[in-house]
């Protein structure tokens, strides 16, 4: 099963369900993702209406929880090495995660921040979880995925050293990201083998090919880990979402991944490109978001039919 | 005017409104403070019953977002001290904050955890806002104070070095906090300046006085600063919490305070009281918590009445 929130100024949205091929919506009787959640229940109603994914807010607008992971390790190491920091040998063993901005924007909605911010995207798998207890194992948390939805974590690099220098993670760094227009079942979710999934996440820059990762490779930490992690010390109420952290695959060489345009995998987030432009040329070439730049990120099923709707944003003029 | 969130088994309670005196309540129009906060609006309803501080929940269960300063630099410059850890000059005008937990538990709530991940309170004052549009300044962001109330920070010592050595803040070592059962707007808030509290949270460790500072000392960084550099890089919609950090206050000869037994305001969390005393005599002699252990934590108004209701909390058996 598919599902959306209408944005229809309310601020959790209006719950409704969507047909597979994203064409029809009916709504629910609960009004909104949270109290179906809360209810533990989704019914949808009989009535069917047009659906436009360019009505959607943020699945779920404001989450219990968000913790975010960096399961990609691969992206961890090259952002690090960009910004100068080693990678301790623990981060392949133990996860890497932050408590991150609990409301989440809408998939058309504008990303407004100063340019010199260096504004990045990054293209994630994320998960909604129902209510975890505290203490959950690795196989257990997998079985408390509710739906599977894509994020763009907007990241503003120029901040994040001064802040992560002070010790006590990101703030003013990490502004709320953006959900997909539309959750997936993990019944429902072609390439998902009930931890990870499987299957090229498109991220398009300014209408070219930036990213054709496999969010099936190279991720070291699967959901059930990432859950199990963040619910050690506590229960996690039902609407919590957990994300993947960049995707990153490296190279068949085990190198660091060539650009799409080289016929590559390309990258989830500039940051990435980046490192790699200095490691292939000495110096980084493209820059970060500017106003005006759009990012599109989605995924497609094997007849190409998109899976999660698409994230598509636009940088807003500043300030 | 007071307010409270009954904990009805629903996850965001039943708010009420209660009287100054703490004796009797009234429902509201809106069932849970969330929704008034949606609505802005608060409507207590004319049908009086009387009030149980013990039937209280958290005021607002699932915050909107919960961003957490250190306000007290005295507090970090001792809690780093303990750690062996050196502060940044620059903590002294750049104010330090994480994003924390945004589900919280309730004043009567057990503490949950292994002993040995060294269980600490943080005796807090925080606010709950309206919504704070993205980039203002101090003087706007204190405007937008909707309620203060009082939280306990729980934390888990041991685990807090290895988690900042990973550079991305607490996760695992900042689970849920406790809120007071009551929430106080600032209009009849006495001590309240409209950016700091003024009064002496009083802590109680086992039934023994632990702390006594003076929440209006010491406050590098007042709420309308902590709010403003919350909101620099996004909005913070209706239902956000900011904290204070651990109150803490210097003694009155600059020195890093002395225990209320030695006639000292004493402090707000274990973890400074063992700092002082391996600065008084070489080695910290205060454990933290063990099951079975208490720790209230609360504030009154001149006349000694309860201002903010009891956090009362036992450290429950483990496992």
């Amino acid at each position: 099963m598919k599902i959306a929130s209408l944005d229809d100024g309310s601020p959790d949205g209006a719950l409704v369900v969507v047909s597979d091929d994203l064409r029809m919506q009916r709504p629910c009787t609960d009004r909104t993702l949270r109290d179906a959640l809360d209810m533990k229940r989704l019914v949808p109603e009989l009535t069917e209406q047009p659906f436009d994914e360019g009505s959607c807010g943020a699945v779920l607008p404001r989450a219990t929880q968000f913790l975010d992971g960096s399961a990609y390790v691969n992206h961890v190491d090259l952002v690090r090495r960009a910004r100068g920091a080693d990678m301790p040998p623990s981060f392949w063993t133990d996860p890497l995660m932050y408590q991150g901005c609990s409301t989440f924007i809408g998939p058309q909605d504008d990303i407004t921040g100063d340019p010199d911010w260096g504004i990045d995207f990054e293209a994630e798998i994320a998960v909604i979880t129902g209510d975890v207890p505290q203490g959950a194992s690795a196989d257990e948390a997998a079985g408390f995925i509710e739906y599977v939805l894509l994020i763009n974590d907007i990241s503003l690099r120029a901040l994040i050293p001064d802040e992560l220098s002070k010790g006590f993670g990101f703030v003013q760094s990490k502004p709320p990201s953006a959900t997909s227009p539309l959750a997936v079942t993990p019944a429902a979710l072609p390439g998902w083998d009930g931890r990870k999934l499987h299957g090229i996440l498109h991220v398009d820059l300014n209408g070219q090919p930036f990213g054709r990762a496999n969010a099936g490779v190279d991720m070291t930490f699967d959901f059930g880990t990432l859950i199990a992690h963040a619910a050690k010390t506590r229960p996690l109420p039902a609407g919590t979402i957990i994300g993947s952290g960049t995707i990153s695959n490296r190279d068949a060489d085990e190198g660091p991944g060539q650009p799409v345009a080289r016929g590559g995998r390309g990258y989830s987030c500039i940051a990435e490109q980046r490192m790699v432009e200095t490691i292939l040329t000495g110096q980084a070439h493209t820059p970060f978001l500017r106003p005006g730049d759009t990012v599109k990120i989605w995924m497609q099923d094997d007849a190409g039919r998109s899976i999660f709707g698409t994230i598509n944003q636009k940088v807003a003029p500043w300030p």
